[in-house]
């Protein structure tokens, strides 16, 4: 359950703390749980690039689906850990996008490594549309690299 | 659906962000969630006492068990709301304390108010068993009044 | 923790067995999740009068706002353990109306008693409207008694 | 978002109606929520091979720690729908195995697929172990096939 991945490159962090309901009766959190704290971490992200999360997520009038998940476990967190959730987007496609987040423990333990691809979808129809560019610009300027693989 | 209650003598408060998947089909913070905001924000109140929450929560052997829970909720709250969550321990028996937690949003919005209250259990044996004496004298330090009433 | 109360006159039992991600790390449920159950019951009680729950939970343009909540929590219940959920509508109001839940393990325990307040309001304009006629009428006919309380 | 996959070897199937709280602002059930259906219905996969779980989910002094976890939506699922999980255990290696789900609703839609690996740990002290011998023939059994895979 080791890793050698590199953890270098983010740009992002956010903290989390581990509640009391996110422990299971094995004492650790949750398998499912980590998948809440990665959606908090892309939130965060967003929010940080600028974009408003009041009432709905909508950018552009697009709306945002998870159409893919995963996640690999490498250490288990306990009650009240100190998580840093590290996130970055590494992939923009043409109507996708995948993100990529680390979580770290404040003793430097890694404990989860997750992956998450969305697609853009138009907040009238449901049917997919191009990411917006206000998303795709700011996110290029705050990974300052190039991302346009083929995410789709 | 308004209140005339005192909010003021809360010497504890609690800030807490509504996180999209709190959010339900009625884009309102679902019902049930409420409890976890009350309880995080008690385990935030002790943790300001100098109670150390990791692993477990036990105070001098005793762990704790919720028997009672209420909510009203006076308005609804919606994603992205920042939340202040007041805590106080309003009473004090012999093997049991209650207590009172209201929400306001930043705004001003009176949104929940709750109670609860929790029996001491001996962490060996799982019967009830007095309040542990440094949390009891913790809390009247705190609240700055004495809290003796009959819980039990 | 014992409870004298008249478990007898409910004419619907939901069963509902623990499922792994409610059980907390003290081993058993977490209070929070009792107001799922309670929650999940009384839709299926709406169910067996014959209401239909799909996509939304609408009667007659009305919706439905939960505005109060409280539970006592008699024993624990734990991982496996199969619990029957007796849910009767005890009070009709103009415009609310409180539904009392008691939650009993397999082997006769009881386990938890809840009360939970409803406010019918407008599907338009989110305000508080009489409570449907045909809600009213149906469970009138399944309680079997005259339930039109001042619960307003 | 239609998939070619072959759906027809699953032995086992569990039936799981989405619930009011499960159900997200989007109108659909949230991408998290998967992960407990998924472990819902492995749970059931192993009631099934006789497995008992109660109190605590426990083999032959062996306990079962999920390192991956992954999903891909194919198709929302909403309030009321009616799923049936299909699961099947795809692969046993020495210490771990991996299970197959796929989430069909009722209409015949294809709403989900996922692939979770679990590991063999000692209850005593926690340490990766080979599976329990009873685990592997059950499945074996059930299976009807050769499961020894390298999943680890």
């Amino acid at each position: 359950m080791s890793t050698d991945k590199n953890l270098s490159p983010f740009n992002f962090k956010y903290n989390r703390e581990v509640k009391t309901y996110e422990v299971d009766f094995q004492h650790v959190v949750h398998n499912a749980i980590y998948f809440y704290y990665f959606e908090e971490a892309r939130i965060e992200y967003l929010k940080n690039l600028g974009f408003s999360i009041k009432g709905e997520i909508t950018i552009s009038n697009s709306q945002f689906v998870v159409v893919h998940n995963q996640a690999d476990y490498h250490e288990p967190a306990r009650l009240g850990d100190m998580l840093e959730i590290l996130v970055r987007m590494s992939k923009i496609g043409r109507s996708s996008f995948t993100y990529e987040m680390e979580i770290v423990r404040e003793d430097g333990r890694h404990i989860c490594s997750g992956l998450t691809t969305v697609v853009t979808i138009d907040r009238e129809n449901g049917h997919p549309k191009p990411i917006p560019e206000s998303l795709r610009k700011s996110v290029e300027n705050f990974e300052g690299v190039a991302l346009n693989a083929a995410a789709d």
